[in-house]
Parts: C-alpha cells; sequence; structure tokens
C-alpha cells in the first residue's frame, strides 16, 4: 500500500506560506503567520477587495458515505490540484478537522494519499486555535447563564427551560446527559444540562455563517439561551456576554491559509458536521477565495442529501454564494455497500451488487441536477482493489442516468491524476446556472422540513410527537418560521435508520427534538438517534497516537 | 488616571519577535512564530544550548495580597526593563493568563501600566494555544476513562474511585461537583464528578515540571486516574493514553517568546495557579532563560507563603533552579490592609495601621531570608495615592526588620522608575547561595504539611478528619511519601481564613482533602475553602468585554 498519509505528509517539501499567500497576490502584512506554513489572512485585507468580480464556485459532494467516508476531502484537493495543473487559479476550500473524531475512530481529515492539505498534523491537531475558540465563547457564555441565576436572576431565567449547553472537543458520551450545579448553595442551582461536541455548537454555526465582525457580534447577541417560567425568550444579549465572546472569536475568524501537497492554496477554516449542523466551511473563507481565484473548490459533509442540502439552502440562501457546478465523489466500494454487501466482503469484486448499489447515486444526482438546477459530474474516487469491471459497470450506470462520470486517481497520483475531472469541471462550469432551493422562505418550519424529507430523502412523510409537534408550532408562532431547517440525521443512510442502504423510499422521518439557533438563524430538528455528542469505539485511535524519540507525531491517519 | 493598561499596551511600539530572539541570538529557523509578536522557541534549539553557563535567577515574591494584588507582575517586568537599562542582559520569565478570571473579577495578568508584556490581548486571550491544548488533554484521559469502563471494563476501574476530573478555563462554579453518565446505558455508568479550572489540573503541573518531551510522556504515563475494587491505582498509562496526550502537548511545550513595553525579551509559558497549584511558569522556560541571558527574573504566584514556598520546596527540589536573590513585593495598600482597614477607606493615609499591617511583610521576609537562605530586598510598588510619610513609615519597618526597602515606579515610568531595584538585586546576587528547603524530602507526608503550616504559616499544629488522616496514611504506605507538598489554600492569609489578615499565629490548619498528582510528583493538601474551579462575581470583567467598529478590543483590564 505504499506510505501512509502521515508518511507522505510529512516527506512533503513545503512552500512558505508567504509565498503560497504572494501567488494570490495577499502582502505579506496581510498575514498573521502561525508558524512557517499557516497564516490566518487579516479581515481588513479582505473587506479590500470585496469588490473585485468573483471566480467560479465548484461544490464537491457524494454519495451517502459508508463508515470509512468516500475521499470527498480527497477529491476536493485533488481537483484544486488538477485545477491548477491546467493552468487555472484555483484554490480550495475546506473546513477544519474537529479533534474529537481525531482520537476516536475517524483519524485525520485533512484529505488522503497524494491529495494532502499540510501541515497535516497541525490542521489535525490545534492548528490556529479556533475550534478552542469557539468552545471558550461557547462555555463562558453557558457560565454567565448559571452565574446570573446563582447572583439573583434578575432575567428569571427559568432553570427548566435552559437550553444552552456547553461544549468539548472531545468525544465523550458521558457528557451527553449531566447534572450540573451540584453540591450545595454555593455552586447554584442544580439542573439537567449536557455538552455537544464543538462541531455541533451554534457557536461553530454563528462562526461559519457570519459575514464579518459586526454581523458576528449581532448574531451572538440573538442567540436564545433559554426562557422564563411565561416562555419569553432570553438572549445572550440580555445577558450582556455577546461582546466577551466576539472579543474571543475574533482572531479566529480570519481564514487560515494553508497549501495542498502541490501547493494549491487552501483555506481551512470552520468545521461543523454535516450530520448534526449545516456542515460547510466558513462563508467568509469561501467568499474571500472567489476574489483570490477563478476556481474555488469547496466541500459539504456527507451525502449531498446532508451537507450540500444545507450548502444550498442554509449557505447559498444567507450569503448569496453559487455554485456554477457540483462533483458528487462516488467509490466501487460505496457502491457494492449500497447494494448489500458487508463491510468486509467490499474488496471482493461484485458487479451485480454494485449496480444494485447505484440508487444511492442516482438519487443523489438527481437532487443535484434536478431539484437544484446545478450541473454536475460524477468522480470516481479510484482505489486500488477497484477492478475495470466496477468501474466500467459504475461509468455506464451514471450514463444511464443521463449524467458523466470520471475516473479520478488523485490519491495515489496527486493532482495529475484528476486532470480528465478539471476539464470536466471547467466545461460544466462554462454556463450560466440558476440555483433553485428546496422549499421557499415562506413555507412553514413543518413545510420545509416535509419537503426536505419527500424531496431529498424519498420519505413519505415526517412525524413527531406531540412535544415536538408543539414546540414547532410554537417556533413558527414566535416568529422563527422564516428561519431554514438544519436538519440532523445519519449520514449513511435516506432515511433516519443507518442500516436502510441505497436509495429507500416510503419511510417516516421521525423528528425527535427541536433546537431553535437564533445566532444561526435556523431551526435544527433532530431526525432519528444522531448524536451530538460523539463516543469513543472500543479501540479509540488514542491509543496508537504517539510522539516518537524524534519529537515526530505517529500514528495520526 | 492617564491612560488604562489596554491604551498603553496598543499604543507600544513592538519591535519584530525575530529581532527579540536575534538579540538573545534565537536563529530564525529556530522560531516558530505566531503572528509578528510571538513566537515559540523550539525545543531543538533550547536542547543544544544545555550546556552554557546559567544566569542569575532572581524570584519575585509578594506580601499577602489584597483582592487587587500588589503588582508582582508588573515589578517582574519592571525589574526586567531597569536591568536591561542598567546594562544586563536580562529576561523576564511568566506565567500565561488564565483565560477564567480575564471574564471574571481579575481582568488581565499581563502586568499593568508601563510595565507589561505585550501583545497583552494576545496573551491575556488565547495566546499560543496552551492552555487549550492542556484542556484537551485532560478531557481526552477523561473520556478515555469513561470510554473504558463502558466498552467492558477490562482494568477493572472501580467507578465510585475515579479521581480524575475533567477542566475548561472558564470559571463556572455549576460545575464544580457533577452526575456525568446519565440518560441511559448509551452514555456509560452514572458517577459523581467535576470540573476543575485548567490552571488547577495535573496536566498543567507536569507541564510546567518537566524537562522535555520525553520526561512528559514519562509524567503522563504516571497520572493516576482512580483505583479498582481494590484499590489497586490506575495509571494513565495503562489505558494507553499518554501517548496521544503528549501528541496533544507537543507543540505547547516550547515556550513562548514576547516582549516587555521596553523590550525586554520575556517568556511567557505554563500557567498553575498559586493557590490551587504548585504556581510557577514552565521549568523547561526558567532553565532556558538562565542560559540566554546573565539575569532572568521569575515570578511566583501569590504571597511567599504559598508560589514561592512551592517555588523553592517543589520546583527547585525537582529542576534544580537555584534563585540567587529574592525580591519581596510590598505596597503601602496591602500593609494598611494587613493593619485592618476597609478596601474603600486604603486610598487614605493611615501611618499606624501601615505600621501594624508590616507583621505581614516582616513574616515573609524572615521565611525567604532564614528559612531559605535567600538574599531578599523589598520592593515598595509605588502607587500615586501613597503619601510621603506612609511610604517613610514602610521603610523605616523593613529596616528594622533588617533589611533594604527600596522605592519603585515601574507603573508609572516603566525601567526607568526600578534602577534603583536592580543596582539593588545584582549586588544581593553577587554572593552565592546555599538555598534550604522548608523541609526535608524523607519527613512523611504530615510532618511535611506541619512544617510548612508552623514555619511558613505560623499555625500550631496540622488537623485532618479521620478519612483524610487515613488517605494520607494510604498514600505514605503506597510509596507516594517522598513526594513533595503542594498546599492548595487562600492567598490572602497566613491562616485558611481569609478574613485573617496581618501574621496571625496559633491557628490550626485543616487539611480538607487530598489528591495525588503521581504525574507532576506531588501530593495536593487542600486546606480550608479553596475552589479548584473558581466562580464569576455578581458583575462580571465579560460584561464590559467588547470588540469595537474598528475591531479593536476594549474593556479588558
Amino acid at each position: 500500500m505504499g506510505l501512509s498519509n502521515i508518511e507522505i505528509a510529512q516527506a512533503a517539501q513545503l512552500e512558505p506560506i508567504t509565498a503560497i499567500a504572494g501567488g494570490l497576490g495577499i502582502p505579506e502584512d496581510s498575514l498573521e503567520p502561525y508558524g512557517r506554513h499557516k497564516a490566518k489572512v487579516s479581515l481588513r485585507y479582505l473587506d479590500s477587495i470585496a469588490d473585485r468580480p468573483r471566480g467560479k464556485l465548484v461544490l464537491v459532494t457524494a454519495v451517502s458515505p459508508t463508515p470509512a467516508g468516500e475521499g470527498k476531502t480527497t477529491t476536493t484537493v485533488g481537483l484544486g490540484d488538477a485545477l491548477t495543473r491546467i493552468g487555472e487559479r484555483a484554490m480550495v476550500c475546506l473546513r477544519e478537522p474537529a479533534l474529537g473524531p481525531v482520537f476516536g475512530m475517524k483519524g485525520g481529515a485533512a484529505g488522503g494519499g497524494y491529495a494532502q492539505i499540510v501541515p497535516m498534523e497541525d490542521i489535525n491537531l490545534h492548528f490556529t486555535g479556533d475550534f478552542s475558540a469557539i468552545a471558550v465563547a461557547t462555555n463562558l457564555l453557558a457560565a454567565l447563564i448559571d452565574n446570573h441565576v446563582h447572583q439573583g436572576n434578575a432575567l428569571g431565567i427559568d432553570v427548566r427551560r435552559i437550553t444552552w449547553r456547553r461544549v468539548l472537543d472531545v468525544n465523550d458520551r458521558a457528557l451527553r446527559d449531566v447534572v450540573v450545579g451540584l453540591g450545595g448553595p454555593g455552586n447554584g442551582y442544580p439542573r439537567e444540562s449536557g455538552f455537544d461536541i464543538v462541531v455541533a455548537s451554534e457557536v461553530m454555526a454563528v462562526f461559519c455563517l457570519a459575514t464579518g465582525i459586526a454581523d458576528l457580534k449581532e448574531r451572538l447577541g440573538d442567540i436564545v439561551i433559554g426562557y422564563t417560567r411565561d416562555r419569553t425568550p432570553v438572549l445572550a444579549r440580555d445577558l450582556q456576554a455577546h461582546g466577551a465572546m466576539t472579543a474571543i472569536l475574533r482572531d479566529a475568524l480570519a481564514p487560515n491559509l494553508v497549501q495542498t501537497l502541490e501547493h494549491t492554496p487552501a483555506f481551512v477554516h470552520g468545521g461543523p458536521f454535516a450530520n448534526i449542523a449545516h456542515g460547510c466551511n466558513s462563508a467568509i473563507a469561501t467568499q474571500s477565495a472567489l476574489r483570490l481565484a477563478d476556481f474555488v473548490v469547496t466541500e459539504a459533509g456527507f451525502g449531498a442529501d446532508l451537507g450540500a442540502e444545507k450548502f444550498v439552502d442554509i449557505l447559498c440562501r444567507s450569503s448569496g454564494l453559487r455554485p456554477s457546478a457540483a462533483v458528487i465523489v462516488a467509490t466501487v466500494r460505496a457502491m457494492k455497500y449500497h447494494g448489500g454487501i458487508d463491510v468486509a466482503d467490499l474488496p471482493t469484486e461484485n458487479v451485480a451488487a454494485l449496480e444494485r448499489g447505484t440508487v444511492n447515486l442516482v438519487r443523489h444526482l438527481t437532487t443535484v441536477r434536478e431539484t437544484w438546477g446545478l450541473p454536475a459530474v460524477v468522480a470516481i474516487n479510484h482505489r486500488v482493489e477497484d477492478t475495470d469491471a466496477e468501474v466500467s459497470a459504475l461509468v455506464a450506470a451514471v450514463e444511464r442516468a443521463g449524467a458523466k462520470a470520471v475516473v479520478a486517481r488523485h490519491f495515489a497520483e496527486g493532482g495529475a491524476g484528476a486532470e480528465e475531472l478539471a476539464h470536466e469541471v471547467v466545461r460544466l462550469a462554462q454556463e450560466p446556472v440558476e440555483l433553485r432551493f428546496t422549499y421557499p422562505d415562506d413555507a412553514t418550519l413543518w413545510e420545509k422540513m416535509r419537503t426536505i424529507a419527500k424531496r431529498i430523502y424519498g420519505a413519505s412523510d415526517i412525524t413527531a410527537s406531540t412535544a415536538v409537534r408543539a414546540q414547532i408550532r410554537r417556533l413558527q408562532d414566535e416568529g422563527y418560521g422564516s428561519y431554514p431547517v438544519c436538519v440532523a440525521k445519519t449520514q449513511y443512510s435516506f432515511s433516519t435508520d443507518p442500516r436502510l442502504r441505497g436509495a429507500p423510499s416510503g419511510h417516516d422521518v421521525d423528528i425527535r427534538e427541536v433546537r431553535l439557533a437564533a445566532g444561526a438563524k435556523f431551526v435544527v430538528m433532530i431526525c432519528g438517534d444522531i448524536m451530538t455528542m460523539p463516543g469513543l469505539p472500543a479501540a479509540p485511535a488514542a491509543n496508537t497516537i504517539d510522539v516518537d524519540d524524534e519529537g515526530r507525531i505517529v500514528g495520526l491517519f
């Protein structure tokens, strides 16, 4: 199998980040370097280029993934490098990896093989501290809430109705449901609460949707932290928390510039999970990249039903971003998985299973092309064990669906392996695109959720308990009905049952819980068993991650 | 009153950190810059200069402080600048400020007036991410513990005897006592636990005492996280956690280089609180500074009974550091406070109260000079409202105690205001010093605690409940008796009662709780009501901290 991701990354010759920035025309005094190979680009500079014409935006999405992932980040990086190779001024925009999963099951999230962003260990670990700032801002607000109650509760906060949760960037199931404030009067009022992972937090969503410092502060002030006894919403602004939260986040809001192994510039900034949050890197990074490059390749997390749907209905709606083309990443492996094959048997050739599984791809393709009106190409992210017969069958299935599939070998070959994909993307992006949202702004929250479930997930209908229905109605009545819906759902299936592979139809989507994100300006609908705080597996990656005698980090995949 | 701290700091003209490093002879490729004015100095470079002769170490300590603090950090900075002004190659070594108190009552902790380290906002907020790394390492270990139990508990951890606590860098009293693992089998086993502030964590202590990456990993592996049913200690090593924890901390372990307002180089690295931890910046930073400068001025937190005692008995003992002189910071204000004056009346001249209060200073002076054998000078940190009569009375009291007092005006005048102090320090540091510890290694844990209480605190004896006595005996029997003791105690009094000002005698010191820190290699004895997780006050500083329309942070003091 050759070298591991970290071995390839550690062997890479990086260019100084000042040179990468210089290639984009960013002056050195607009950079805040973090070491030699990472830098934040100042918001002041990015404001100064806001009037420039925009480049073309390419959205990379995927089929419903297997537990190993289908290489969406890898394809985003490979496509960026390939665009550079064929002579385009290209940039890549990606989410920052969450620390929790790095030490859990997933390992690193900075691409793979010869399509990675570097320095890989830094990006996977603390990077420039953005997630830490987001955690501190979230937890400071929590402390201010409990302190306000403890100090006399002038706002009359109902401790039973505090909805704000604390966060940590650790997979820690023991913190999902906790009781805080125990130990007597000096410690405040006991109440039930819980922790989410940082990437599921509203502050993360606000951070990724904000247009600048002023908008960030405004949105943080709008956060609803809970209710009084008579159900009046209490805002972060009421607690005078939003100024300090903004101070904590100020430096973090400047996008992080790094490079790919082939020196294509990359913004890696913000990182909400697509199954429990809106799933796209920061709007500021993508908007800025479009002023710096002619082609910007960005990724929306997990399958098109999750990340891409939120990219379109939440991010594009609020930010004005408009993609010119989409790439749908598929693998032979995932198609066999959706055709019903066990994970252990996936390496074995099985054309029939693959053909059964293509229903998953075709539904995503239909969503992207017909529902949203985006020109799309399927990128077959090639793996060494894929047989010619399997690849041919997958290409043929895509052609039968009226689209084009391109085999991409960037994992093994870097940008050179994705040149055909790059040419196809350039071709697709020539035509003007009229993006269509999944649902109109003025549909009710219930209608929005139902439209997503029916049009994107193939469901018959949505269901909810009386309590959840009442909560949705109350949010609608309180004036939050114009917000888009942010669905938290398993990434493994169009349904809420991760075992239901392929393209299930006729299922019901049950809304288990609803959370208002008034700062992010969306309503989260938690469907099925999805967790906003993951747990660690029986053999966590943390057990093998180490520092060797030379001070090198090892065991990070 | 002129300009505020942040206004002075924001108006300062900083030198590029590469120039500051260059002045110390540190080559540019041994720096990891964080912006233009902060950099980590590589451990590899610092290892390469380990054989150089060492400069002289000056320890800055203080009287028991008032709630406002007596300007120990300010004096450390002012003395460093004054040493530079009189032609010495000087460096300053300070602790990193904790975020929790910045948003609570204390405000910033980067000095004050014209004696500050800069960039002040960065240092007070996230700086280079060290505390975040320490929090993640601590919380990852916690998650691995609960996960181990959840996944089958092969090690047989007794969930009732897990001693490892999670941490956040927020003042959050609601997290002192919590129940985690609620919500059903999927979330693990319910158990009582709690959160400390990052600066009270064992990982912070380990970080500040480690001699390098290998020692860090070894100590992290040694951490005792709890016990099995038959009382066998369970180590972080048993959970295979220490490698990943080291990976998280690897970059953080390199000291952070910044500068004072007058461009004296400063290492600001690590930051355990002196009342709930061992209270000194990292051993690596101080040891390295001694190879880079002829005079290194460092601070131990709070009064000499707390920070300096631990500096001597924990840090000097384990690291081999040996101070050549000590500076005891006193203020007219604090002397009046110890003379019984209410905080509101402190600005009024009151020579009689001041003279009564000097008993506090004299006891600290006796400890430093007689118990530890360190030559010492008293620095009177001058405030505008101090009258000549008060200052003269304070000088006279010090002279009666056989020592010298120097008035220092660095807050108002920068290094120029502390030149007399600098000359006196240089004079004191000429003679070789034989440092004496408060107690010998081979005393029992109980004897060590009693010796500290009697010799340093003026107590009659120590007390403890039967359970605490049994715990101390068990630690002694288990082989931890050779460790030094780390006392957690109020900083406001020699006793455990913060209201007992001056120099109380004859009191008992009650040990409320004992915690083993096997990685840090000390035993924490928590005396009186001290909290390892602070709370926020009725009007938290967070309410006034903000970002203005220019993107400047305001309201940070």
